[in-house]
């Protein structure tokens, strides 16, 4: 139970009634028994700048986790943001030194990374095709370039953001193959939704029947859609015998990384 | 336990450690079953401002208690104070509505005399002393008057400022008798310590022993410290067998007039 001593992390965006994120660390806080507790914050995007000034004041809170549509303006609004955050222009986690520095790193990617490591994917040399370009697609594209895979491709409908976040990936990534097409299916290892399809029902898959069908059998296929937890493409995925990757399984992974930015697990 | 869905009430204060209203809410929303949460933030002075401006864009709070040395900030920063809130300059209570609007209210005093009744104090045509015109004690004397008490004495060291909230007192409550001098102590009903003194070992009692001793032994000797629960002041009295009054007892008797101002109990 929270008292006065209870020292606090948020996670903060807009709407927040369906993160997982307060259960998540706060289970994670009563098994080791420390006295910190998650909340969740909804801040209308008037209220953000107003927020990061108040935090820097906001002497028992140890830092926040960022969610949609904040990110972005996260990123600009603190002190510090690390070089991952820069490139991808947004910051998903934020830790508040004592003094009320801000320092902000993104590791949506890294978690996502993580997760697929859990499920046997060794990135090394892999084959990846990434569909979205935006805020987790480009984070995860990126993530996947820094564990070392041999090739990248990225899908979006926008194709200028697709060729615009494969640009900035090339530069930063030179040995790494990185384009906008998803070329031989068959040779592909991983296969990541990372747009919003899914989550509404009757929403379009992102990537068609007879795409799925010629995938190899040893073929990771994930979303980061959190609910439903096995969205239609997975089961689609499922149904085809190709293992697969949820956004649960996601966000799981990524708890040890924000506890560990914001220093409380 | 916290969730995504969780509403929140606040308590803001610096420093926060030692407030009981985050046990006390928490206690009474869980045996209520409600998925509200209260949580303690420690707001250094300078973040005042920017917390009033958040607050208002912060969709999940339902509002906030307010304690030492906010109060007096956040009365002249909401939207709406309540007719005693801007007598006494100061608000311990703050309710965010739906649109953002914040109304604040100062319970205080209410809260005391609220114990005091609970303690067989019936204020009606009483003689009171509160020693101490600062927040708590401005807010007692306040609460004293509206229940009626025929007689109202304000001590404090600073006369300047007992004279103060007597003037403003008496304009107020023209049929009381207020003044800033104890008089004839065998002839009071009660006595409030609204000081600090007693919070620190080794803090002289805010009235002499030879004091206590011309009190009558109906006479009610209350404190408004919180910690220790039971004060030296509190214990020479009881052991002249005078009735007390705990400053937990009056924090317990503001919960329901500050959860019902919130909207939240």
């Amino acid at each position: 139970m929270i008292k006065g001593s209870t020292r606090l992390v948020a996670i903060i965006g807009s709407p927040v009634a369906q993160v997982k994120s307060p259960e998540n660390f706060n289970a994670a806080f009563a098994q080791s028994g420390s006295d910190v507790a998650m909340i969740a914050m909804d801040i209308a995007p008037e209220g953000v700048a107003d927020f990061l000034s108040m935090a820097r004041q906001w002497k028992n809170l140890d830092g926040f986790v960022v969610t949609i549509p904040h990110k972005q303006a996260v990123a600009a609004g603190i002190d510090e943001i690390t070089p991952r955050a820069a490139l991808l222009g947004a910051t998903n986690v934020v830790k508040r030194e004592a003094g009320g520095r801000l320092i902000g790193d993104m590791v949506d990617g890294m978690g996502f990374v993580e997760a697929a490591r859990r499920n046997g994917f060794v990135p090394d040399a892999k084959r990846a095709l990434v569909i979205g370009g935006g805020g987790a697609g480009s984070a995860i594209a990126h993530a996947l370039c820094e564990a070392g895979v041999a090739s990248l491709a990225i899908s979006d409908i926008d194709i200028a953001r697709a060729e615009r976040l494969a640009g900035l990936l090339r530069a930063e990534f030179p040995a790494t193959q990185i384009g906008t097409q998803a070329g031989d299916l068959g040779a592909l290892d991983l296969v990541v939704n990372a747009t919003p399809l899914g989550m509404k029902e009757g929403d379009p898959v992102p990537l068609a029947e007879n795409a799925l069908a010629a995938l190899k059998s040893s073929a990771l296929v994930a979303d980061v859609v959190t609910s439903p937890e096995v969205t239609p493409f997975l089961k689609a995925a499922m149904a085809r015998g190709l293992p697969i990757q949820t956004g649960p399984q996601m966000a799981k992974a990524q708890l040890a990384l924000l506890g560990g930015h914001m220093g409380v697990l």
